[in-house]
């Protein structure tokens, strides 16, 4: 069975934090709006399409799958409780266990520390905060599906919005 | 002091194997010349610009960094033999001591799997062979001034030139 291609995408530049009583609902900014649209017509422009697009549930996440959504770049969007508030790599991989038979291409939108930690230890093992992960910003993995993901990933993007957005 | 910058740059698309008497000598092929301009131009658009450019010796890494200064992206171009047949970091480590007072951003212009080893040995200390760097790809790293870069590195970009051509 062929690698699964697994984008990464950090939400957008959301309000302030203390700005709203629950942390969970800051939406995107409008500043954070625009970059988030420009940098999805471009991964469009690249040809990118995804089976499926998890996101966090809290707003500026599911902010950001709208618009990624909104440029045609998913089939299907569900949110994805573990992509919020920390959660743990390991329900994810279980769920990725029982997805990967049934898609190539798969694109996950949420939270840092959690994406690069997440991507250290699909290709290297364990975290080491090595990798500078940019609002808007966009990470490529190619994940094996005969064995285990963790530690047997390869990386071939990561860029800053900066870089997609000419 | 502040980290200093650094991109690795692969050659582009180069003759086959085989087909000349030094493998040195392989030149860029038109395809190969044109997608180096192409990423060139875009760098250069990106608002990069390098202090210096280092480059391997060998003539298909020699045309792209001529290709990359005929854009205007560095100040400066210089051959470093360390950069050919798989030479060795520590030289170039050496060489970065002595350096690194004198500017902020470098760029290197080399082989693989040179390029990603060396950038695993900055990042993460030891090389794994996770990164997956297409020729005319771009790698930028943040490399501490202060303490040793190797195991202290960050990385902050890696692209392949399909990413980065629009």
């Amino acid at each position: 069975m062929a690698d699964i291609e697994l984008y990464l995408v950090r939400h957008g530049l959301a309000g302030e934090r203390g700005t709203y009583a629950n942390d969970d609902d800051r939406p995107l900014t409008d500043e954070g709006k625009k970059k988030t649209k420009q940098v999805a017509k471009q991964l469009h422009q690249f040809g990118l399409q995804f089976d499926l697009m998890l996101t966090s549930p809290l707003v500026r996440a599911r902010q950001t799958a709208d618009i990624l959504m909104d440029v045609g770049l998913a089939e299907q969007l569900e949110e994805f409780e573990a992509l919020g508030h920390g959660g743990e790599l390991q329900t994810w991989l279980e769920w990725f266990d029982t997805w990967k038979s049934t898609g190539k291409t798969l694109a996950l939108v949420g939270h840092e520390p959690d994406l690069t930690t997440w991507t250290e230890r699909l290709v290297w093992g364990k975290a080491e905060e090595k990798l500078i992960l940019k609002k808007a910003g966009v990470i490529g993995l190619l994940l094996p599906t005969e064995v285990s993901p963790v530690a047997n990933s390869q990386l071939f993007w990561l860029s800053p919005p900066r870089f997609l957005i000419s």
